[in-house]
């Protein structure tokens, strides 16, 4: 026997299950800590997945229980309120891999591959040598099934060990249908970034239409960790509907396999009712450019004019794919959520529109949270997910990192060491992909893989938000000089005026009119504040001529009339300029004098509204507000539009311009102008962040 | 039907090569860039592994073609001379995943999965529905089996298009064994940090044994690339053994499976025959901790019996695991691959000793090269491998880096950023992680999964040539300083001198006294120098003494005799200390007087030697040279010593005090060597490394 045949004689086929026992750590059970998480995460994807599918709000409940007397032992508690697992379906649910029903529909979905909730059962049994149980009701039946079960790793197929039929009750209610599994596996519990807590708090905030119960029970039996995310919507996440491939998206070897299993007689009804995106006319025209015959019989062509489809394929414009198969969050209740766990002065959110990548629809859904009491000298926090799902580790392996790292943050008023990598400073970005097929680096659903489209869609997101908080910073920053101006002519002027008085032994002048004077400015103090007692959002803006000349303006804010706020306590009354935008106006404002405009917002909770931008119409400069754009304004009212608030802070964009013009006419003296700048210059921006 | 019924039926069963289609991303397949470095892999990771276990010292060769007329179309072919293949393990090696001979097998090795290349075939056949060709020969026949192939994926089977045995020949001669693969596959050809060339020159950095030739053809059949690493060694790596597992490394499931399928009759036996470390008494104490006869059936045994063996065998202290099952490089042939790939003026090298982690045996191999050509404004390059394969893709998520970022290059004069993260600096770190179960975060294997044993492991090796970089920075730096304080007295001094006379009309006097007695230090200056003329290693070394008396030394240097270097042009003769370790002796040197000691270094090649350390034996002390320990000497002559290479560092540690001391007595008025100092702290530590 020659040495390649010696060689040849040891290779075996070996089994998938076999395969993934030994590299359970593709599948997230690396270490004892990451173990217990990743259990848990299969066990609430896949409860998740069950109730959004069959349109029910999910009540989840995860319970952790050390077992006395043996080291790192847990058991896993998960129950669902969802629609429950028929009995002949759940050996292979729970005992076999590459089994489910998600793998070739494409729409967004947590689980796709049938591997998840199987490697749990395949590692309690590795590590522990127990079997796991499984309870399940569905409503079609009066009772639910228990099994116990375990996996024969070498035939990737489950072992069944019992089997009973009972009724569930809990608290004494019966339990109409739902899911339990209880496991017991070697894993480590441990708290702080990386934990069972830490996961459901944002999966919570992804997923604002369920209720998630944690409880964490130590070895002696008490109940250490008792949470409850309570739901923050009782709207299911849209409906998503399965789509058909996009032509755009398809690869030679799958074409061949759909042309060669079709039954259909012509080539352009195969392609009508096989994609989506595709018209009558542009069927056609594939078959044109492709020199094939209209009626060709799909299952006999060859591979050569398989492949003058497919490039004639690439060449047609055709419909984009359906993006109903996608379910965002929506950037409101993005906002929502991360107003409610993370304390914060300033959230910025953003949905972008669906986009395809290689006939895959996808979106993308960011957001920053800034200021508060996020520490400002630690890297940024990054909140990373994928289909609603929280991304734990990997997060320097993960496109939606690399991403975040391609935009210079030092631009937007974060440090960055060489305008690359993650950010340092008081802030928190969140990034969420919906996608039909998101891509991870591996089984264990970690780490998004390298895609360019939508690397550059992220980064796009990101520079929007980025600018938000740019413009925030710059507002703050521009606000706090003219007050620090306005403070220090003040405090000086009248000391000044006092000493020489004292000296001259004559009365001390009346300043006022000369301070106007030297300001020379109209100044807008505008604050967003939650008020506790009453749980309203409470909005103070007042307007300042410290000019020589009496001044008339419309002052207007912007205000979250489509989120179904509603306008109190207006006492200045004014009236409605179009949907979302308010208008007051202010006749006469003598030199000196102040205007007041003061309203409530009721019907809000703490976090959905925290910024107000003020606008204005008048004839000289308002510190602290940008002049209204009535151009924009009039499209605004004719699209009675659902974009009010995003056109708004286009028209925002200007306030910085404005400021610095007026910045630049400088009243005082230079060298105090000079010292003022200075000083505010040596701060850096997070200081004064903190300061305001 | 319910809900959750309906949901079921949707169930069902996925092949893995579909499962491995769709997810081709986790292969290694998700950019264009990238899948044809994948492919490359696969097939030269397969090429070595079969070379090394037949004991053929490989020849490889890589071409690429573009495929005119067809947009990202590329053609690969590799050929190795290998055992080849027979023509009945053909269609299961390349059509079927998870089909192989080393999933089992505890030992080192590159592939292990039995997918790679079955991988390459399916992306092949799905991107452009071309088979791959497979030509194979081995030495029992006297013809080469030519094969068409391609997969069907939803059977994860071969299909075979055509068959030829044919007599395979290059450039006229007949070919004894080896294999050829050609395919064709939608990918792009980049140059670069991330292409092939990068990636085969990493190969043969960690693989000293292996020719490997690359070319790169163009659409117009123009040659643009031709490269062609040779073999820096004609030795083979060492063979390695399967070894059975350790009783430290096993899983309750696997202990379970493993008891059911024994037909040994003892308990103690089984032990024994089925693990490696398991001594006769160990097998007994298991027995006894476990509270289980000696003699007790292994298949008969009850799960809580096999809970309480397991915890018996956590609890008994094994013999380590042999580590014939590992092949490291050897830090010798790592420096020899770093010195050759990439220029510099330093480079340290370290290989541990073998050590496990969970009852797996690996061993870790690191270096460190700096200053020279490496630009000094940019992150650190890190060059990752695990068994002698390069990782090129997602550093980001790695153990390796990981380690490397843990540590705090600071203190060994790298720039980091908080003193975490990948360093910045002229350097580059290598770190080679050679392992039984080198545990990847994907099937794609381009990044190493967490580990604590393993991270501290490379810490440990980082920390050591980390020091070994502080120690030669320092050292450079303080011999520049002593030279710039010598240079400074040769200038001033004489000046004064000529200024002093002329203003007072007397002849100038002689200085070299004085300038002595400022000084009042001996300096041993030496440089290591690769001569291209006459292709040997220079050692010039000078020894001033600049003090008022007489003095007498033994100067001492090691040399690499022990790689085979000769020793030639040895003028001042001298005699061996010991191995690896010569030694003059410099009789009475006057005040003013020098001595020089000037060898070479003859059968090295250009980067085996680039550092020689000098020692010295006599009462004053030497700036430049380290005094000798003369105990540590001892216990080298007495070891015959194959440390006497490291030993020689730890003596070098000594060298920093030394000079500390001496630069502490300053012979200079304080305000001048301030000044030095201030200046040379002012230059940073890169800007001195550069000017040296």
């Amino acid at each position: 026997m020659s040495i390649a045949e010696k060689m040849a004689s040891n290779q075996k086929q070996i089994a998938i299950s076999e395969f993934f026992e030994k590299n359970k750590h593709f599948l997230g059970f690396d270490t004892l800590n990451r173990a217990i998480i990743t259990a848990v995460k299969e066990a609430v994807d896949n409860s998740l997945d069950a109730c959004e599918e069959a349109r029910i709000l999910p009540d989840l409940s995860i319970e952790i229980r050390r077992v006395p007397n043996k080291k790192d032992h847990l058991i896993l508690i998960a129950k669902d309120n969802g629609p429950g697992i028929p009995q002949k379906s759940i050996e292979n649910v729970f005992g076999k891999l590459l089994y489910g029903s998600r793998f070739h529909a494409i729409r967004q979905s947590r689980g796709q591959q049938g591997i998840g909730i199987t490697g749990v059962v395949m590692y309690s049994q590795l590590t522990t040598g127990k079997q796991t149980y499984v309870k399940s009701k569905i409503s079609s039946e009066s009772t639910a099934i228990e099994v116990n079960l375990g996996i024969d790793t070498r035939k990737n197929k489950a072992v069944k060990f019992s089997q009973e039929r009972v009724i569930w009750t809990e608290d004494d209610e019966i339990i109409e249908h739902g899911l339990m599994i209880r496991t017991e596996m070697k894993a480590k519990f441990q708290r702080g970034s990386q934990s069972i807590g830490q996961y459901l708090k944002m999966t919570s905030i992804v997923n604002p239409h369920a209720n998630i119960k944690f409880r964490y029970v130590n070895s002696d039996g008490e109940i250490e960790i008792d949470e409850f995310w309570k739901r923050a919507t009782n709207n299911l996440p849209t409906q998503v509907n399965s789509i058909k491939p996009h032509p755009h998206g398809i690869h030679l070897g799958q074409l061949q396999r759909m042309l060669k299993d079709s039954d259909e007689r012509k080539l352009t009804s195969f392609l009508r009712q096989n994609f989506s995106g595709v018209s009558s006319r542009a069927a056609k025209e594939v078959c044109t450019k492709a020199g094939l015959n209209d009626g060709a019989k799909p299952k006999l062509l060859k591979t050569e004019q398989i492949n003058q489809l497919l490039e004639a394929c690439s060449e047609v414009k055709f419909l984009p794919p359906p993006t109903n198969c996608l379910s965002p969050i929506e950037d409101l209740l993005i906002k929502k959520g991360l107003s409610k766990t993370i304390d914060s002065k300033f959230v910025t959110t953003l949905t972008r529109s669906p986009r395809v990548t290689s006939g895959n629809p996808y979106q993308i859904e960011v957001g920053l949270i800034f200021g508060g009491s996020i520490p400002s000298d630690q890297q940024v926090q990054l909140l990373r997910f994928a289909n609603r799902v929280p991304l734990m580790y990997q997060q320097g392996g993960c496109l939606l990192t690399q991403a975040i790292s391609s935009v210079d943050w030092r631009q937007y008023g974060l440090e960055q060491s060489g305008g690359k990598g993650v950010p340092k400073g008081p802030a928190t970005i969140l990034v969420h992909l919906a996608s039909t097929n998101v891509q991870f680096t591996s089984e264990a659903k970690e780490a998004v893989a390298s895609n360019e489209d939508v690397l550059q869609e992220i980064r796009k997101a990101l520079l929007e938000v980025g600018r938000n908080l740019r413009r925030h910073m710059k507002k703050k920053k521009k606000m706090a000089k003219a007050q620090e101006k306005f403070d220090l002519i003040n405090d000086i002027l009248p000391a000044i005026a006092e000493k020489a008085s004292s000296l001259l032994n004559k009365p001390v002048p009346e300043l006022s009119a000369t301070i106007s004077k030297i300001m020379n400015a109209v100044i807008m103090e505008q604050t967003t504040t939650w008020d506790k007692e009453t749980k309203t959002t409470r909005i103070n803006g007042i307007l300042y001529n410290y000019t020589s000349r009496p001044r008339s303006y419309t002052i207007l804010m912007n205000w979250p009339e489509k989120q179904g706020a509603v306008m109190i306590d207006n006492e200045r009354g004014g009236r409605k300029e179009t949907i979302g935008l308010w208008a007051w106006k202010i006749e006469t404002l003598q030199p000196g004098e102040r205007a007041n405009i003061e309203f409530g917002l009721d019907n809000l909770e703490k976090g959905d509204w925290t910024e107000t931008e003020v606008f204005y119409r008048g004839s000289a400069e308002v510190i602290g507000a940008s002049k209204l754009d009535e151009k924009i304004l009039e499209e605004m009212k004719n699209q009675n539009s659902d974009e009010v608030l995003e056109t708004m802070e286009v028209i925002t964009g200007d306030i910085d311009e404005t400021i610095s013009n007026v910045a630049s006419r400088s009243m005082l003296n230079e060298s105090t102008s000079d010292e003022i700048q200075k000083e505010s210059f040596q701060t850096t921006l997070f200081d004064e962040e903190e300061e305001v």
